[in-house]
């Protein structure tokens, strides 16, 4: 890909992003968002061939912009992962449009003929992949318990953040996405610090 | 409500059940369902006014069995919460047309005008305080550390089990909601059976 091309491409998810976070999937409009970015509507299809496609992009790109800020931070060994996981809920905290569009999306996609099933099913393996090999380097500096399941720890972690979002979207004046994750960071940091018992 | 229609509402709700878990929310008929239970669709439609509703019934039906069941096991103190709370993922594992139903639904109600959004606001209220009324009971007699904050704890419980589903739905190759759940429930434990450090 060119480098015109792809600040090009970038410059649409961008646009793309704010539009789907205000609007909403069926709100937002490729017109819009077209001419939000200076190009013609089949311009626009040359980059996405679809609204759907347009939209993984916009979520695959914020996955990986959050990977890319916290492989930083971690490998720079600044903070925890934890610390870094805290963080991200923060963030997302204060960006309820974007957060409200991935789990709605989710949700959809569950469906194995949703065009974004396969999107989903594989951002979630990816996702489990890079967290495990994390962990695995994790629990040998920070000296954990050895009789953890990583893969099953993961699992429960990616649970958390998707469970506080549906809980905060629906009741945001109740549920609070910040304190539930520090409680849950203090029950898994018990835990691995603990010495196995059985 | 006469013995009558609430037998007639509620063997509605079994039938309804089977088709929504069978064939989703968009394949089930209201004529279908109706013909199956032995009515018109007017006739139906007397009891649940639209399928919205009629899905709503079915979700809350199943929550208020859910409960009943539970609520009578562990008023006889014969099983701790986690026991009962294990037992309802082992069984949301035997039947992923239902929890597939609620997932999707839940992920659509966020958007605040969805038929069924307050439902769902109403209906997680409710679940929290449910389960913090038992807890608060379980406290005392479990004899837990009492900087804990219940609400919060509570919220977590139930992130997890909805945020087990999804990817365990996106993925039940890979994913099992049974053996996440049991590993949430030993870092609870270790954390609640622990003295309070700072």
């Amino acid at each position: 890909m060119t480098t015109q091309r792809r600040s090009r491409k970038e410059a649409i998810l961008q646009v793309a992003t704010e539009h789907f976070a205000r609007h909403g999937f069926h709100g937002a409009t490729l017109s819009a968002i077209a001419e939000a970015v200076g190009l013609t509507e089949p311009g626009l299809l040359y980059y996405f061939p679809s609204k759907v496609e347009l939209l993984q992009g916009v979520l695959d790109y914020r996955d990986q912009a959050d990977k890319s800020k916290y492989m930083a931070i971690l490998e720079q060994d600044k903070i925890s992962l934890f610390s870094a996981l805290q963080d991200l809920v923060n963030v997302n905290q204060e960006r309820p449009g974007l957060v409200q569009l991935f789990t709605v999306m989710v949700g959809e996609s569950i469906n194995p003929e949703h065009p974004s099933h396969d999107f989903f099913v594989q951002r979630y393996r990816a996702l489990r992949k890079t967290m495990v090999d994390f962990f695995k380097t994790a629990a040998v500096s920070e000296g954990y318990r050895t009789d953890v399941d990583l893969e099953q720890l993961v699992v429960l972690i990616i649970a958390v953040l998707d469970g506080l979002q549906i809980q905060w979207l629906l009741d945001p004046g109740q549920v609070e996405m910040t304190t539930g994750f520090a409680l849950f960071t203090r029950l898994v940091e018990t835990y691995l610090e603990k010495e196995p018992s059985d």
